[in-house]
C-alpha cells in the first residue's frame, strides 16, 4: 500500500509541531470549534496564541459566525483571556457581508434600507457602513406573529436588500416578514447570505446553523440561493488581503474545524498551508475515510489547536 | 389556433357550474385557501357547502394543515357556521401521519416514543393511536435554548421517530432538540413529514410553510428527505378510500388551491375531476401560462369556490 502525498500529516509530536510552526508566518484562525466551543474555551488555546505572538507570527481571525460584530468579538477574546486582539485582526462574516454590499451592489448608504434576518453583529457592521437596517434584533419581532398587528407591515418601500445570517432567536414573525420582503415583486430585493454553514459547534454539540435557516427562506420564497459572504467564498479572503496587502499566500496557514468551509477556503485561496483541528465538526475517522470524497484535504491535522503549545513545551 | 383538450375550463356561468355539479357525486376539499384563508371565511362558502349537502353530495375535507387534529377541525368548521361536519369527513395530514406510522412502521404504541416538531394536531392524532409523544407543544420548549438547562437533554432512548410538521411557534430550542434526535446514531430515528407545502396561505398572504421548516431540519441534520404523509402523497388518498370503500373514483372531484399538491393529488389518484380555485396560492395568469410546466392541469378552475353557489342562485 502506498501512502498518497495528499494524506494529511498529524501534528502528534514536538518535531512535527516545530516544523509546522517554522513553515508559516501568518495564521488565519476559524474561531468556533477551534479556539472555543460556544462559551467554553478549548484547552491550551491561550498558551498557543501567546506562543505564536512571541514567535512574531501574524494572527488573523476569520469567522463565519455572523452574530457578533468585530467590536463584540474583541470583547469575546478578552473575556477568554486572549489578550490584545484588535478589530483589525478580526474578519467576521457580518463584516464581509457589509464589505460585499459596499463593493458589489448598487445599494446606497443613507438611502436604501436593508432587512436583516439575524443577530446584532450584522446590524452593527451594516450601520458602520452607513446603512439603515430593519428587523434583526428589534425586540418587537419577539411578539407572536400576527399579520394584523405586526409593526413591520406594510413593507417599507426603501428596503432593497435582505441579509440573512444565523438567528438563534429565530421565530415565525421574523420568518414571515423576511419572506414578504423576499417575495415582493417591486422592487425585487437583493438577497445575501452571511454564510452557509448548515451546522455550528457549541459546547461540544452540533446545532442547526445559518445555512439551514437560509435554506428555509430560500425554499419557501422560491428565490435562488443567495451569494455567500463567508468562508469558503473567496470574497472573505479578498477582504483580508485588502487589509493586509503585505501578506504572502505561501506563508499563510488556515486553521479550522471544517473541511467544506475552512479547509476549502485555504485551498481555493492557494494558501501555503491548512490545518484541521478535531475540536469542532470533523472527526479523525471521517477525515481519513473521506480521502476521496471530493472535498480537498488539509495539509496538517491535530486533535486540538492547543497541541501546538503542549508538544513544544 | 387550436385549443388543447387539456385547457382548464373556467367555471364562469350558470351552465358550466351546473354541468360541473352534475358530473360528480363526491367532492374532496382542501381547506386553507379554498374554504378559508387563515381566520377569514371566503365568500359564499357556507352557501356552497349547504347547496352540495342538499344535492346529496358526499363531502370530504383533505387538508395538509397539521396544526389541528380532526376533532379540532370540526370546531373550526362550526366556528365558521359550516354545520354538521363530522370527524369522519376530515382527513388531516396529522391523522394521515398517525395512520402511516401504524401501517408502515414497526413502532409500537405504548413502548416507542415519538419526538414531535410541530403543533397540537400531531400530538392529538398520535395519542389517539396510542403513542406517547415528546416535544411538540410542550411549554418548556418556549424557554430560550440553553444546552445546560433544557429538560430535553439527555435524549430519551425510547424515542424512535421524529415527526415534523408546521410549527408557527418555531424556535431554536425546538430546532436544536429535533436536530439532536435526527443526528443520533443509536438508535437511528425514523423521520416522517406530515406534509411538504413550502408555503401556506393565510389572510390573503402567503407565509412560510411546513415544507420549508422540514427542509431546515433535513439540511442541517444531513438526513434524507422524509416520507411525506400529506397531499400529493397517495397515502392520504388510500386513507380516504379505506374509510369510504363505496366511493367511485370517476365520480370524485378534488377541489384545491395548489397545482403541486391538490391538483396533482387528484390527477395521480385518477379521480374523475379536479377544480382549482384562485383564492389561495395560484393565479389565473400562472395557471394559463404554465400549461406546459410539467405539473398536471386541473379539469376546471374558478375564481372562488363560492362561484358554484353564486352562478346557480
Amino acid at each position: 500500500m502506498t501512502v498518497s502525498n495528499n494524506t494529511p500529516i498529524k501534528i502528534s509530536d514536538k518535531q512535527i509541531a516545530t516544523e509546522f510552526l517554522n513553515k508559516y508566518d501568518t495564521f488565519l484562525f476559524d474561531c468556533d470549534g477551534v479556539l472555543w466551543s460556544g462559551t467554553h474555551l478549548l484547552p491550551s488555546v491561550v498558551e498557543t496564541i501567546e506562543m505564536l505572538k512571541s514567535l512574531k507570527k501574524t494572527l488573523i481571525f476569520v469567522t463565519n459566525n455572523s452574530t457578533k460584530s468585530r467590536k463584540q468579538y474583541t470583547k469575546k477574546f478578552e473575556s477568554f483571556g486572549i489578550k490584545d486582539i484588535t478589530e483589525k485582526q478580526i474578519f467576521g462574516s457580518s463584516y464581509a457581508t457589509a464589505v460585499y454590499i459596499k463593493n458589489y451592489t448598487d445599494l446606497k448608504p443613507g438611502e436604501d434600507k436593508i432587512w436583516v434576518f439575524g443577530e446584532q453583529g450584522i446590524e452593527d457592521e451594516l450601520h458602520d457602513m452607513g446603512f439603515e437596517t430593519l428587523g434583526g434584533s428589534d425586540e418587537r419581532l419577539m411578539a407572536e406573529w400576527n399579520s394584523d398587528t405586526t409593526p413591520f407591515l406594510p413593507l417599507d418601500p426603501k428596503v432593497k436588500c435582505v441579509v440573512a445570517g444565523l438567528d438563534t432567536k429565530i421565530n415565525y414573525h421574523k420568518l414571515c416578514i423576511s419572506f414578504q420582503y423576499l417575495t415582493q415583486k417591486e422592487p425585487k430585493t437583493q438577497y445575501i447570505a452571511t454564510n452557509i454553514d448548515t451546522t455550528f459547534p457549541s459546547k461540544g454539540m452540533l446545532l442547526p446553523g445559518c445555512g439551514s435557516m437560509i435554506d428555509l427562506l430560500t425554499v419557501s420564497s422560491g428565490r435562488e440561493e443567495p451569494p455567500n459572504c463567508g468562508k469558503p467564498s473567496q470574497k472573505m479572503l479578498d477582504t483580508v488581503f485588502k487589509a493586509y496587502p503585505e501578506l504572502q499566500r505561501s506563508k499563510c496557514c488556515m486553521v479550522g474545524d471544517r473541511l467544506n468551509t475552512d479547509i476549502r477556503f485555504g485551498l481555493e485561496g492557494n494558501l501555503g498551508g491548512t490545518l484541521l483541528v478535531l475540536t469542532g465538526v470533523e472527526t479523525e475517522d471521517r477525515l481519513l475515510q473521506n480521502s476521496d470524497h471530493g472535498l480537498g484535504l488539509p495539509k496538517y491535522y491535530a486533535n486540538k489547536l492547543g497541541d501546538l503549545y503542549e508538544f513544544t513545551h
